[in-house]
């Protein structure tokens, strides 16, 4: 089983599916991630180091998707999650349609992250799967955002904050039994 | 300036716009609450204690509503708050409904509650608009949830938990640089 | 694992979902199925004959809906499947929204059917999801429509060849190397 | 009075409305296809062949659209066909908005198809219009399919099969008496 | 050719689609009205005399509704208009609804009217048909409305006048040449 | 207070909000007003001449918006007005992405603008919000219309008075008592 997270830009895939990635891995996926805007090379490697704390694979952009796109056969992806095609970033719906494009003539499942903004918000995709996960993934996800030094010096200390209480309002209203945290998803296609 | 929030159980309201309840009073408004759905004697006390924290006027709902739609022109509210028109409980659809029909031929403005509930929350309303509001005021709403000792017994501990980490995280994405919280809504008529 | 499948009336479910009523089965899941409008005697015994041959638990609406709803925790269902809730017959959409208040609080996979109808055929669920079964299967679901001989007398012959023409035309997009049917739902929470 | 089918890709319209057109032409409609995508040249002799046998005329698409744009007043269409504007491929949400742009000032009929897909499917219009044609018009359909002997290689016999139980589906639900087949569309604009 | 245009109250259908009943009777059908609400008998009187003035027959809701949903396939109705299915009013919607569930299972046409209405307006249904129709046609329009002496008295000569901007603004841009009025219409299916 | 009105072609604004720009400037705030596409010489000092007239500052596309968009932080814009972004026209649905981009990371109120167009009049966004307006600033606006002498060469009288008519059934729908006009707004967020 093999997943792929697309997304705009690096640190997009560790805030909206970090916790994700780790049920993932433990349920025997193999995690790719990539990105296709352009970064400069701090962000490239700091991109791989947050992959490789989550235990995913993290692969640059330039040459990457269309490479998948052309040897499409040959990856066997299961799943595809992209940014909300619907979302206020223009970046962020090109790479959404991307995965709409590599879905579109094959059964696999397509889902789309719940990407949050400062500011706005608007335009969110309507949450319809939840992916729970413990605190001790909460505490590695953390880090993997926290590789993105670049970021937080940029955004400061709401950041974080504001995707762990994010993260735990979604996971008590998922469980309410357990102490766990959650990230939302709409599934497109499954 | 007088507002008034329908909604269909006793805590709807407190739950989902109990900060925006008490912004609205510092700027000047007059708050009513309503709700449509019969509630055991109880949780009416309850009800009537919650929108007292707030500073708010609650009214029973026999004989309220009706009353509300027949003298309308009298009251001149200028602000129409109601739960999701698309929510997947029925009760909170037909309080929604309410409000639209009183909206429906007046220029007031009519906005919809982002109701939270445990498991489900899909037919989230698409949030455009927030209200911040401050740590004190948060504890203000607290007390006014912790009114309904009733429902508390029945969902436990995690339902405040839930509640806070979800303003917080409304709070952080709207005003980023403070340490506020927020509720969202969705402005149907403006 | 338990599946309730909810519908307006008699016939819908296994026109809609015979064959993956039967996949279910395989997969190992109990599934009922139920009707919450009032059916002659006739339709009823026709009902209980079609759900044998699914190998599904066929419960007759008075008494059942209000009992599931009451004790709810006890059955564990963990998907619930109902008519789509944007159909133009009214009875469908009540039926839908009874699925949508079950499924609301439980963490439970909720799908639609795709309801076909002779004429109209407009306001279909977007489907998002598609469960594909055998020529065997279809065999069977074909024998379980064939059980409602007060409807095939009613609509014609045309009926059963609409449908086995949907399931092969699903079936030939879904699965394009294979010979099987297929059938479409949307995925409204997992 | 004179129709125009815009397409992506040669086949797109045989596939979708390849009834719809030999009916209007019964009409009296002069009936002109094209195509937005660049192809080879094999599939744009394809092309012509397959609008022969349907009593149409192909454009192909170098200097043509701009062409229609540019001297839109002399053509005087009365009817635009496109794919669907949501449709999962981006070229062909590029053809729809091709056909919006062109009826946007005019007072035409703007129709989409109905494209299926192998796998995919999601994202289809919502159909509320259905064309219907005889076992004969269907012959003249398959044939003007099969003319694409390229892409019949690249599918293999699924594909005919498949547009045949849909059109045979669509038939039995749009005019249950009869043995018609039929097309569905999206009427945007009339 | 006969139409059948449902309303829930007395004067909507004037309103919305005065003009367009007078262009079909032109063409050649027999058009009814009806309405869903109770009417005081003065109400109803007048909504006779409207009828009568555009060429109508207006049937009394009392025994009609259930009258022409039990008789259906003698009527052969090719045309039902209705209020929006999204209307503010429920009354409005439940007229809709009605229409909804006559043209289900048929092949007919179903359109939903622009229901103008002070204050609000939200909720219009997405118009992509227009009728377009003479001064002359207007004037006879205008007759029919004002033939509502109650409603005149209870919402004062802003209303006529509304009506016909609105008419004159959607016949500027139908049609740019003429002198033309239009009423708009969602066509639903056709 | 600045607000900026962002349009893909001049006149645009004019048409559409020339009476909420002096209701703006009236209530204090500073209004620019930008387009997106490129435009004839003339039609530019056509675009400077109508904002003269509104009392609003015009500042052509080149070098604007990329200007803009960089300093973005300095400009503090509370109010950003675009075309629909759902608007059948590519360059006004750009346009409108544009602003969605602005007002996306920031606390600001973003709405849009209601672009009739002859002919089609199809996309319509869910107008939610209304501007009145007095006859006097009717007069202004039209004048501010009328600077634009190569377009109402181009459409004709028809142009003109269809504004006005629309502005009127407008402003009698949303404020039934006065003799005011009335532009209509969507807010996407608030």
């Amino acid at each position: 089983m093999r997943a792929l997270f697309i997304a705009a830009h690096a640190d997009d895939v560790e805030i909206s599916a970090g916790g994700t990635i780790q049920v993932l891995i433990e349920e025997g996926y193999e995690v790719w991630t990539t990105t296709t805007a352009q970064h400069a090379k701090e962000r490239t490697i700091e991109a791989v180091e947050a992959a490789e704390i989550l235990g995913a694979i993290y692969i640059p952009v330039v040459g990457s998707i269309r490479y998948l796109t052309t040897y499409w056969d040959d990856y066997n992806f299961s799943l595809i999650v992209t940014p909300s095609s619907t979302d206020s970033h223009e970046e962020h719906r090109q790479a959404a349609e991307l995965g709409v494009g590599l879905a579109r003539g094959n059964d696999i499942t397509l889902m789309e992250m719940n990407h949050a903004i400062p500011g706005g918000i608007y335009r969110m995709p309507q949450l319809n799967h939840f992916v729970t996960f413990s605190v001790d993934q909460m505490e590695i996800k953390a880090l993997a955002v926290h590789a993105y030094r670049s970021q937080k010096e940029k955004y400061g200390s709401w950041w974080p904050l504001a995707i762990k209480a994010r993260d735990r309002y979604y996971g008590l209203m998922a469980d309410r039994v357990g102490v766990s945290f959650a990230e939302g998803f709409n599934i497109v296609h499954s």
